[in-house]
């Protein structure tokens, strides 16, 4: 199938500049700030934004050079299907974060909660919704248990390792 | 800045093959039906998949060929920035919407609640986790008192004319 091809709206500026011990999920980025520079172009697409307490990002995973079919995730320790984990080297490495917004001046947004590399090239930004994510009867298979880990748990290098 | 470079993981089959009437967020697609055909390569990256209830699809929507920074939504009267929307003409094309996950048989997975059209490229399956979408005090600026709507509102041409 065809190629896609995007071009970045801006840039995430973060305090994390290594791909090491960065939270591996927002809610254990709670307080940390950072800044998205968006290109001059596009910024009457801000217009009405600051009306949202939260936005998406969606972003170049930039650093990911390969992609694996089966990982081991920071959660756990047997190999599970990529597609089930938020590991960073799916086939396309594209990034999806819900961050707090807490102010647009001109072309830059200043966010908060973030979990995401120094330098991460910007997609797209969309609002957040709560109807998409008031979801009844969730099951979410082998995180089940984890999830309070990812209050906690830090990046590591494994996923840049083949 | 570079271009990014993506290739389809598969392709989304859904009952909705003009770009007119599809519902225009899952909430008002409920019980649409429709499949995903992965491609034979990525098949092995679906293991553990079925343990998780929705699964959050990226794609791209492929029958967009313009952007527009500003735009009249579905829901308004006025025009709004379009990074406070989810419209399909943002500056990079990307969808994301969250499915329920029925079945996974080989390289087909049976979703249901599409709001998605027929033939779309996938890009990317993540698991769909509460924690990242557990928000308190969320603020939906010009969505306010409007969101209702979403599980009734159709699609119309107006995003493919310039």
């Amino acid at each position: 199938m065809d190629e896609i091809k995007f071009k970045p709206i801006g840039t995430i500026h973060t305090p994390f500049n290594t791909i090491e011990n960065i939270p591996i999920q927002n809610i254990g980025a709670k307080g940390v700030r950072g800044t998205i520079e968006i290109l001059k172009e596009f910024v009457p697409g801000l217009k009405d934004l600051n009306g949202f307490s939260h936005i998406i990002l969606i972003y170049h995973l930039h650093k990911v050079n390969h992609s694996k079919l089966l990982v081991k995730p920071f959660l756990d320790t047997v190999e599970r299907g990529i597609f089930s984990t938020r590991s960073p080297v799916h086939p396309n490495p594209i990034g999806m974060t819900v961050v707090k917004l807490l102010e647009i001046k001109d072309d830059l947004i200043i966010i908060e909660d973030l979990d995401i590399l120094d330098g991460t090239p910007l997609l797209d930004i969309k609002p957040c919704l709560p109807l998409i994510d008031d979801i009844k009867d969730l099951r979410i298979g082998w995180l089940t248990g984890k999830l309070e880990q990812f209050e906690t748990k830090k990046s590591d290098s494994r996923f840049m390792e083949f």
